[in-house]
């Protein structure tokens, strides 16, 4: 079991749902990153917090195997953020956002972790996350995040970035959007050729595709394809009768997915396979509750459970032939 | 083997995507869903056309394993629909519709056909569709289309139609739509409890979704079901580089769904999840060329390949026991 070193914000999340609403509750990417990844292992968290930062939401993560050497306190408020989520639970309004202590945040990894094999860079700046990766000595495992915003204003710098990445994780605008194309297949290859030896895009409510180079030789620090042929892992999402807050559903995505690969300390393509199964597990479970609530009372045995609700829901048997032949 | 008695429309149609246009080429949902089920079993298509319907066209369904006793030919002209498609292909734009002598269109089923087994009901007038069934004596397995256009104008007849309808096939608004609610596994199990066994919803680009009431016992004739559990069974759709006309994707769908189950005799649990991928299979092919271009070249070894590449694709193994048991 290896642990894995996660760089991303932790906000007080102000949430509203047609469902119900919330104020000031414990979110941001690096936390619900983390609390889904202490599923399987521990988290080494990166991340910058203000005076304001309560007590009980140091004392939660450290109750969830979540080390906070790395999570430095900073003058001024913790960064927040307001949002709205309609009937289409698809569409989310930002109502406000105060990046607050967060738009000074200079990533510092201390000094036990940076020997870290498996690598979490949250969304934030491509050039920070590159300040990351320099800072490791050899990871087994660089996996990361992004958004509009870095893909509109700074893309030369996410290209920089993305060479030294073997997995990106994006959900489908932002895909199209970084590669300049509609088709997501077309997308996913001109990605992959930037650097990263596999894409897993988020659909939401529609599942996860994971595209990867066929030569997993390459998958190393930095990941850079050779080239080759492109292979595609297909899941469909868990199909929830209530979803109440979609806040962290692509963190907590993220957190199985690297926490199963971490916790069995493997990066082989069978292993990429359950770590997209059980990111959707997780996922799943988050947006049943608001904000943490669900994760926070969540077992082990409950996400084995759906892992195995998911083999069921997408086994199907090579087909029967067909008793005669037809004249073709 | 079984056959299969199709009731549905039989057009030319006038398509215009961004990458290309065809004229008054031939079309309609009954023709696309039995040359796509023609590849598994016979179909007795029951359908009408216009004086104008070229012999070319006749020959053509012929050569396919179609049965045209049940074509009847009216006075007037075949019905005509002219579309767009722009880049987003999931949404387009009915320029035109004549419906020409499909206005008048009164299905009457062959006498040789009115003891088929397997029985698909085309998009037409709910009351047209169980005219249909009563002129079946006693089929194995019936599945339904539907659209808006009879939800909205025709739902108590759309209803009446449902309770002897063992398998509707939907798209995901249409079962929002008819159901009157935005989850789709509320709206299932809300249209399960209207009388099919089972509710197939496509999903386009996004896959497939059915819903399947547990007790298979009650999937005879009507199909209602007993009460007790839903199951799920979730595929993704094929990824493809090039779509260059969706027309008739979904009647593709429908009939690589139903030509499968009736090429097997089959209608056990299994057997639909292994129809749904042949379904998808189909959709996936008649999207890659203009009109019925692509099915028209296409082998039953190109589908079973693909049918492969599904599994492969969906494939995944079940999970390794985290090394050692994390403080829960």
């Amino acid at each position: 079991m290896a642990s894995i070193l996660a760089v991303g914000s932790v906000a007080y999340d102000s949430v509203k749902t047609p469902f119900g609403e919330v104020e000031e509750v414990l979110g941001g990417s690096g936390t619900y990153f983390s609390v889904a990844a202490s599923f399987f292992t521990q988290v080494d968290l990166v991340a910058c917090v203000g005076e304001d930062f309560r007590r009980q939401d140091v004392q939660f993560l450290e109750s969830r195997n979540v080390d906070l050497e790395g999570l430095e306190v900073m003058d001024g408020q913790t960064f927040r953020w307001k949002g709205e989520y309609g009937y289409d639970l698809n569409e989310r309004t930002t109502l406000d956002t105060q990046l607050n202590v967060f738009s000074d945040f200079q990533p510092k990894i201390p000094e036990k972790d940076r020997k870290s094999d498996y690598v979490f860079l949250g969304n934030i700046d491509p050039a920070l996350q590159r300040e990351v990766i320099s800072q490791v000595q050899k990871p087994q495992l660089v996996a990361c995040d992004t958004m509009d915003y870095w893909i509109d204003g700074h893309f030369e710098s996410l290209l920089e970035t993305l060479k030294y990445v073997g997995i990106l994780l994006v959900n489908d605008s932002e895909a199209r959007q970084l590669a300049r194309e509609a088709n997501l297949v077309k997308a996913a290859r001109k990605i992959l050729g930037w650097g990263p030896g596999i894409v897993v895009i988020k659909r939401g409510e529609y599942g996860v595709l994971m595209f990867q180079m066929d030569h997993q030789a390459s998958l190393g620090q930095g990941g850079l394809p050779q080239g080759g042929e492109m292979s595609v892992f297909g899941a469909p999402a868990y199909p929830l009768e209530d979803v109440f807050d979609p806040t962290g559903a692509g963190d907590s995505f993220a957190g199985g997915f690297m926490g199963y690969l971490a916790g069995v300390n493997r990066s082989d393509a069978q292993a990429m396979r359950q770590a997209i199964i059980f990111g959707s597990v997780l996922a799943s479970f988050s947006v049943e509750k608001f904000s943490l609530d669900r994760l926070k009372e969540l077992t082990y045995t409950e996400i084995e459970l759906r892992y195995r609700e998911f083999k069921e829901m997408t086994h199907f048997e090579d087909f029967q032939e067909l008793p005669t032949a037809l004249p073709s």
